[in-house]
């Protein structure tokens, strides 16, 4: 049974260990600073498939069962299954939801689906509910383009605050046995809305839940000290650089401790992405490809990973309305065998 | 902490009590057989906002507003807020998180959104994570035909097979302190799929589900003689047809126990709505204003609550693709004033 901890924190009774992960990534992707750390790489954004929404369910069925292969597991020994897309209605998730055959939590969360996903799959296990989750989340750059904004045929010029949409897919297996990352603590993340309309401005519109939900999470716990990583999903440089400043002003030293996902996927100069990359898929290559192997460099080391999500709807801001935007953290501790958690 | 029973239920330790609720329908709801017994109808399906989809958000606001009167609550009490709806991004209940100001977790499961919303605030209150949280879905009949099939003004001719979208939102608040009504086990559902493409057939699509996650408590429970209610949300008549045989033949004797709330709503001969019901709103209005009332009427009385969800996608269907449906279950009994949990 977890603990609430000051305004909105959780403490995990029994932290759940991430056992195992993978991660699915395009070419452009591959291209980028992360190299070939992913654990596959598509030839080509339609990955043989016949269209790219088809071709992000079939990142996510790679993802998710090279994934359990890891961990020596089959689809029958999963309690749960959580996630989402960008997909209207979260349509990629659902066929690999039918073809693992768990039971299926389906979220929206905008690209903050994964550590949502990660939140409440960790309640599920820390309260009893189950012994092994697995989460994935995933976007593809033409299918959401298309979707979003404009479909890539189009040649659209894109504005300087754009990011770039990742192809890609992350899968995590979460599990109530002993294991060397654990889930330890979450905040969920409450919506947040600065009046931004301009679809092409991501970063503005969810820095300032990332900003509510670091903050909530330092206030609460008082661990800034020993974090050795607050990372967000996708900000790009604007909305880095805004919760940059304003986590500064509200008095935390985070230097040299602070970096978005979105700015460590591509080269931004040389790759066209702009401000930088975004979607569901962003963190959930970045966390598994990077920041997870990084963590075990220490015998013992933690990161905040903070989920950010512009709940933007093309129909909405059509409409004269505001995107919202939310942020979802996970506490992640690595802990060396034998150290224990 | 729950417990895990037989291959997929859950029995929760601390049953999490339906503190209040509330129900908002439009007009064409409240001229069918439930008549007035709503908590807010609308004068029109536009609600006084500019378009359909702010009116949706609107309904949602009405009911969540309204049940957190009844329970003498103001927002800052509610430790979760869990919802969804079926338009794209589940833009209506991201508006609704953000003027409640709750953390916020955002769930889709088509038309199977709030029973999903109420296993895991269950999960999350049972497992000591909270004390009190809301769940809210909602549809509207306008904004969900032009997103999913045709704008209601083309005037297309509807299939007799097709049921009519809810105008509707009902909010419940679930909360660790004592009540009348509980939320005492869960099922949840897994994703099956029959191959059904035809997206005015949605009780097709999702009957299967429905036989699966019934049975599935029912083998786990072995409670069908005290159960007085197996409810399913929105099968309307060809999807609970299929449902009612496919259960007897698995042995399973539901005569006049087994309703559907799609065909509780309307006068389907008098109001034109063919197959039945359907929509997030549909369930969600018709178990507030019809069972949870008629649950009281004897001093213990027991419920299944089987939300059923097509999770269609407009765009895979124009690909050829398949509708796979889902269904997530809830047991809720009633206990009158101090006969106990």
């Amino acid at each position: 049974m977890g603990r609430c901890i000051g305004t909105r924190s959780i403490q995990f009774e029994h932290p759940v260990a991430i056992r195992s992960w993978a991660t699915v990534a395009g070419r452009k992707e591959a291209s980028g600073k992360l190299k070939r750390q992913f654990d596959f790489i598509l030839e080509d954004n339609i990955f043989g498939e016949k269209s790219w929404e088809r071709a992000e369910q079939k990142m996510q069925q790679y993802a998710i069962e090279l994934a359990m292969e890891k961990a020596s597991l089959y689809g029958h020994q999963l309690d749960y299954f959580l996630g989402g897309d960008l997909l209207n209605q979260i349509i990629a998730t659902s066929y690999t939801a039918r073809n693992i055959g768990a039971p299926y939590f389906g979220l929206y969360g905008a690209c903050s689906s994964l550590v949502e996903g990660m939140i409440l799959a960790s309640c599920l296990l820390d309260g009893g509910f189950g012994r092994r989750a697995a989460v994935c989340t995933s976007s593809h750059h033409d299918a959401a383009e298309r979707q979003l904004r404009y479909p890539t045929e189009m040649g659209v010029q894109r504005t300087l605050s754009a990011q770039w949409t990742v192809t890609g897919s992350g899968a995590y297996i979460l599990d109530q046995e002993a294991g060397n990352w654990y889930i330890t603590g979450a905040v969920p993340g409450r919506v947040i809305d600065r009046g931004i309309k301009n679809s092409s401005d991501m970063g503005s519109a969810m820095a300032a839940s990332a900003v509510d939900t670091i903050s909530a999470w330092l206030e609460d716990m008082h661990d800034l000290d020993t974090l050795d990583y607050i990372i967000t999903g996708d900000l790009g440089k604007i909305g880095y650089e805004i919760c940059r400043q304003q986590l500064t002003e509200r008095g935390f030293d985070i230097a040299g401790k602070y970096y978005d996902c979105g700015m460590q996927l591509y080269h931004a100069e040389d790759q066209d992405v702009h401000a930088g990359g975004s979607g569901c898929g962003c963190s959930a290559v970045v966390l598994g490809a990077k920041y997870l192997p990084l963590m075990a460099e220490k015998q013992h080391s933690r990161l905040l990973l903070v989920g950010t999500g512009a709940l933007l709807s093309p129909l909405t801001v059509q409409q004269g309305q505001t995107i919202p935007g939310i942020a979802h953290a996970v506490l992640i501790e690595y802990h060396q065998e034998g150290s224990g958690c």
